[in-house]
C-alpha cells in the first residue's frame, strides 16, 4: 500500500517533476513501437507510479495505466482514488469507475476513453492476475493482446532523479541501522533488560518514519514506509522469519534487515551481529559472508550478466565449505518494487547496465543456531558497482560488546 | 507479507489443529468433484494459508497449493521456505524447488510431485498472474486448465475455529481504538503537544502488537499485524489517504481505523472522532453515517443479497441529501485478506449466510473538510448479524473535549 501524504498544510509535493514522467513515457513509447504494440495496458502498482506518478494502496479495486504510441496517457481509477490522483498531479487523462465490483465493469470506464481496441496491439503486463485480463480484454474486445514484460524492463536503469531518491533513502536506512544498535549498547549501559525482537523492530521502525517526516514534506509512504525485519538467534536462521516476542542474550547472532523509500524508491540495507564474544563458528560464518558479499559487489558491474555475479558471489561460500547453509541467490532488482527485476540468481542472464540498482546480500542459515546476511543496494556505474548503505560491515563493527 | 512468529523458546504453536485443515481440504474437495474439477491449483498467499496453515510473506517466488480430488494436498515452496513450511507444521506434502527464477523451472518441482496432468481437469486461482499461470501451465503441460474463484469462495463461511480468532482481533482492536483516544485525552490533560497523524498511527500501532506480543504465543504476524490509517482534517477526506506529519488541532474531525490479524483472521474497527466542540455539520455528517451504518448493519442478515444490504445502507446517506459524497460501497468480506469477497456493493449478488464475515463502513468524504465513516467487521449469524468490534460509535461517545 502506497501513498504520497500530506505535508503540514495538508497540501501535496509531487517529489518528481512532471518532466520526469514526460521522459519516462517516452521510453515505455520507444520500447513500445520497437517491440510491435500501439499500446501497453499495466495495473501493477508501481508500473502505475512510475508512468504517472500516483502511488495508491492496491486493492481488488483496478487502477490501470493506458500508454499509447500516439501519445495518450490514460489512468484508470475507482471513485475512491479519483481526487487522490488529482492531488498527486498524475502525469495522464484520468478516468475513473463507480466501484467493485460494479454494475458497469470497471474496465468499461477505460474503453470509453480508448475505445474497444479496434486494429491495435496492446501489451498487457504479465503481472495482470487472470482475473484483471479476463475484465480488461473483455471490454477492449477488439484488441489484440499478448502479455509484455515492457514496462518492467523500461524500470530496470534508473533516471538520475530516481537515483537522488534512492541515495536519500539509502543515508535514512544508515540511521535506522545506527537507532538499532544504539537501542542496544544504551541497554547495556544502563543494566537494563535487553530488547526483545519486536522491540527493537518498533524502535529502529519508528526512527525511520519520524526520520522521514521530519525531513521530508514529499514523503511518499509505502508500507513498511520504513522497516523490515529484526532476528535473533535460531530464529534468524529462517531467511524471511519475522520479529518475535524473543529477548535478545548474550552470545546471540541477531540481523537488522531495513529499509525505507523514499519518493517510493527504496533501498535495503542489512547486516548481521554478534552480541558480547563472537565464538570461533561466529566468526567463520560472519567473515564468509563478509567476503562473498565484497567478491560479489565487486562482480556487480556492466557488462555482467546476472547470473555470473550471482555465480562470484555464492562460490566464495561454497569454497568455504558452507554451500549446505546457502538458501537463496546473491540479489535481485530494487526500485520502485523492494523485489523486482532483474534476479542475481543462476537463472538470469540479463547484462548489468549503468543506472541498475540491484541488491548484494548473500546469506547462510545454519539451523538452529542463526543466519548470517549483509546487504547493500548497489547503483550500476560506468565502471562497477557503488554500496548506497555506508554502515560498516565486519564483525568487529558489527559486535555489541555486553 | 505473513508469518507465524516465534514464541519466545523460538518454537511455535500453529494455531488450528491439523484436524481444522482435514476440514477445510474436504469442503474444497467437495465442491471440486461438484463443479467438475479433479484438482485445484492456487498461489495466492492467503489460500495457501487456508488450506495448509503455512504462512509466508508473498514474493515474486512462487509458493502454490495442489488439491487434487484423490485426497493428495501438496505444497510447492521455494527453498528458502521449506524450513518455515515444515515448522508451521504445513498440513501438506511438501516440494521445494532451489530458486526463482531458477534453471530448472519453480513449477517442475510441483509437476515432478504430482505428474504432468495427462487426464486432469485443473482448477487455478483467477489471483494468478499472467506470469504465474504460463509457468505452471507449461509445466503442467497435459492437465486441461480453466480458472475458477472455487477456493476463494470456500472462504466465504468460517468455520467456528476462525470465529475465534476473529473475535481475539476484534477484541484487540478495541485496545487500541482506547488507546488512540487515551494518548489524545492524555495529552489535553497535560497541556501538552496534541499528536501528529503519525505519532496517533505509531501509538496505537505499537499498543497493538504489544498487546498482542504479551497475550499470544501463536501470534501470525502478518503485515501489518496491527495497524491501520490515521487522519485527520481534510487528509480525512480521501478514503485511502495515510497518516502524514500534520498535528492536530481544535475543531478538526478525525478517523482511526483500525484493525489486527490473530492466527491471520482480520478484522477491523473504525470510528470518527471530533476534536472539540462539534459544529451543526459535523453533527450532521457523524449522525448520518451512525445511521447508515445502523441501517446497514441490520440489513446485513441470512438470506439477504450482498447488493440489497448495500442498498439500503448507502440509501439512509442518500435520503439525506449526502449522496454526492459517497466514495464507497457499504462494505465488503473480511478473513485471511483484509479485503476478499462477498462485496457488499451494487454489483455482487451473492447471499449472506450464517458464519461469513464482512465489514459494515458507510463512509462520507467532503473534500476540503473531512471524511466520515464507521465500520466493524460483522458476523453473519441464523437470525441477523454481530458487530465483533465494540467500541461505542455515536458523536457523544466520539466526542474529545479540549
Amino acid at each position: 500500500m502506497t501513498s504520497t501524504t500530506a505535508t503540514t498544510e495538508g497540501r501535496f509535493r509531487q517529489p518528481l517533476a512532471p518532466a520526469f514522467f514526460d521522459r519516462v513515457q517516452e521510453r515505455v513509447r520507444d520500447l513500445l513501437v520497437r517491440e510491435g504494440f500501439d499500446a501497453v495496458l499495466t495495473d501493477d502498482t508501481e508500473d502505475v507510479a512510475y508512468l504517472t506518478g500516483f502511488f495508491h494502496h492496491p486493492s481488488e479495486r483496478p487502477v490501470a495505466v493506458w500508454l499509447g504510441s500516439d501519445g495518450r496517457c490514460v489512468l484508470m481509477t475507482p471513485e475512491l482514488e479519483r481526487e487522490n490522483a488529482v492531488r498527486q498531479s498524475a502525469r495522464a487523462e484520468i478516468v475513473s469507475y463507480a466501484e467493485f465490483p460494479g454494475i458497469r465493469p470497471p474496465f468499461a470506464a477505460l474503453a470509453g476513453a480508448v475505445g474497444s481496441g479496434r486494429g491495435l496491439r496492446v501489451g498487457f503486463s504479465t503481472q495482470m492476475t487472470n482475473e484483471r485480463q479476463t475484465a480488461a480484454t473483455s471490454q477492449l474486445a477488439d484488441a489484440d493482446f499478448r502479455a509484455t514484460t515492457l514496462v518492467t524492463r523500461a524500470r530496470y536503469r534508473k533516471f538520475d532523479e530516481e537515483i537522488a531518491l534512492h541515495r536519500e533513502a539509502a543515508r535514512i536506512t544508515d540511521v535506522m541501522l545506527e537507532a538499532g544498535v544504539a537501542l542496544l549498547t544504551g541497554a547495556i549501559a544502563s543494566g537494563g533488560e535487553l530488547p526483545s525482537e519486536s522491540e527493537l523492530a518498533a524502535h529502529v521502525t519508528g526512527t525511520g518514519v519520524k526520520t522521514m517526516y521530519a525531513e521530508h514534506d514529499d514523503v511518499i509512504v509505502v508500507s513498511p514506509l520504513a522497516g523490515g525485519l529484526v532476528y535473533a538467534g535460531a530464529n534468524s536462521a529462517f531467511p524471511h522469519g519475522l520479529p518475535s516476542g524473543y529477548r535478545l542474550r548474550d552470545g546471540d547472532t541477531f540481523m537488522l534487515s531495513l529499509g525505507c523509500a523514499v519518493g517510493g524508491r527504496f533501498v535495503e540495507g542489512e547486516r548481521t551481529f554478534v552480541l558480547g564474544t563472537p565464538t570461533t563458528e561466529q566468526r567463520l560464518y560472519h567473515e564468509t559472508i563478509r567476503r562473498a558479499q565484497e567478491v560479489g559487489g565487486q562482480a556487480i558491474r556492466p557488462g555482467a550478466e546476472c547470473r555470473s555475479a550471482n555465480a562470484t558471489c555464492l562460490a566464495v561460500i561454497e569454497d568455504a565449505g558452507l554451500g549446505r547453509f546457502i538458501r537463496h541467490r546473491q540479489g535481485h532488482g530494487i526500485g520502485l518494487g523492494m523485489h523486482e527485476p532483474p534476479w542475481l540468481e543462476a537463472g538470469d542472464d540479463t547484462v548489468l547496465e549503468p543506472g541498475m540498482v540491484v541488491s548484494n546480500e548473500p546469506g547462510i542459515y545454519i539451523p538452529g543456531h542463526a543466519g548470517y546476511r549483509i546487504s547493500d543496494s548497489m547503483l550500476v556505474t560506468e565502471t562497477g558497482s557503488e554500496p548506497l548503505t555506508a554502515f560498516p560491515r565486519s564483525l568487529t563493527d558489527c559486535t555489541i560488546a555486553l
